[in-house]
């Protein structure tokens, strides 16, 4: 059977505690996708492995299509400008796997709308 | 009636439409919230207002309340440590507002099940 990957691609930061949500989301769609394929994280910059290296692992492992997803609010140079550059060197290094790059998690109206419930409890106590 | 205002705190960057979710967030904060207090965007850098002006502009308003939420996704050193300085300058300049500061919002189970969601979305196209 051929694996679906999830890599879930952040800025990184120098404070290490700055992934831990990452890995929390990651266990999150583990649980959620488990079954049909690997769920990686990767990283811009400060910290590894970055998004190269991530998909060289899942091609490695198997999968035939790999999904990146932007975790970022708000789609600025990063995302629009330097993660389409490493996607296309990705793709140029692994002809036989379809790499599909989604926009960013926080351009989602449901994303946005979890957000906003948060605000609201900051303001409530809820 | 004394009002509770809202600063949806991001970090700023170059390109312009970096910011537009956080628009579509106060907005959906405006119709949960806004009979309230009003709700106001700040950046850390690159964008304007910065925290500073946000909640000097929400005091001079009549907020007696502001609660300050960074829309980031993960605590590195801008949430950690720049922010609680920047806090703190403030709750210096305006001694009769009371200045809450949140967690980041990408830190809140409800936001991190929104994002897993989303990633789902990507491998099913639902």
């Amino acid at each position: 059977m051929s694996a679906h990957g999830i890599v879930l691609f952040g800025h990184g930061a120098r404070d290490p505690r700055w992934a831990e949500p990452f890995e929390r989301l990651a266990g999150k769609l583990r649980a959620r996708h488990g079954n049909a394929g690997p769920v990686s994280l990767a990283f811009l910059e400060l910290m590894t492995p970055d998004l190269p290296a991530a998909i060289a692992a899942q091609a490695a492992a198997g999968c035939t299509t790999i999904s990146v997803v932007p975790v970022f609010f708000g789609q600025g140079g990063h995302v629009r400008r330097d993660l389409p550059v490493i996607v296309d060197a990705c793709r140029a290094a692994h002809p036989g796997v379809t790499i599909h790059c989604a926009t960013a998690a926080g351009e989602d109206e449901g994303v946005l709308d979890a957000v906003a419930d948060y605000c609201v409890r900051q303001i409530t106590g809820g």
